[in-house]
């Protein structure tokens, strides 16, 4: 049985729609853009000291659900990143952005001035559009 | 002979301080935090839709980057991001972040109020560290 916890901070913040094989797979609350969330299985923090054959299967995992954003939400752009300045826990950032959204062109984190909340049918309707149409890669 | 260009944006923010074997490697102007852009030689914008193996390439050398940082700036944690709103090039940020820095927790963009310039004997030093310490995986 995994022992792996998802840190409460994400928990707050985020939705939690499923897994991949090695990522939670996390919507960010905030319905203003298509903000997810990928938290690997991992005890490591650094995106960039988890072993080359891991990081490249959390990758095609990105990957996967950035395909997925950009077909789902018409998003043009996908800004990626790891960060972990406030949350320690190794999470990825994979956020759908269109040139038209709340804060184009500027970064997502603090420039989202407003909060606006997914309806449940819509959430439901995402996290099901993820589950049967998002693979991990073998 | 390659007829890849850097975007001129990046060169106008940052000093060109040499390539490995994939990607460029460009040092923000600003000296306030280590911020290091990795340019891949590639015309694919969005990293998550570079081949895996490419991909991994230009991780293992982000990677190298992220640790050379560790070491001469003693940074504890490394911000990595793809974003590109404002440069279409691929070009994937590397950044040394410690809790005293200018602008922890929050991410640069935006958030770095003021402009330090790196001296030329300082820029020079760390042009000959990475091309001395830091090399590409084959």
């Amino acid at each position: 049985m995994s022992r792996f916890r998802i840190h409460p901070q994400l928990l707050v913040d985020c939705h939690v729609l499923g897994r991949l094989k090695h990522c939670h797979v996390l919507l960010h609350k905030n319905a203003l853009v298509p903000w997810f969330i990928l938290v690997p299985e991992t005890g490591v923090t650094e995106l960039l000291e988890v072993p080359a054959p891991l990081r490249e299967q959390i990758m095609g995992e990105c990957a996967a659900v950035a395909a997925f954003i950009k077909r789902r939400f018409h998003s043009t752009k996908i800004n990626l990143a790891a960060l972990g300045n406030l949350v320690p826990q190794l999470h990825l950032h994979v956020i759908g952005r269109s040139d038209n959204d709340a804060c184009w062109p500027r970064p997502v984190w603090g420039n989202l001035d407003t909060d606006k909340s997914y309806i449940t049918v819509e959430l439901e309707a995402i996290r099901e559009d993820l589950q049967q149409n998002v693979k991990s890669q073998e």
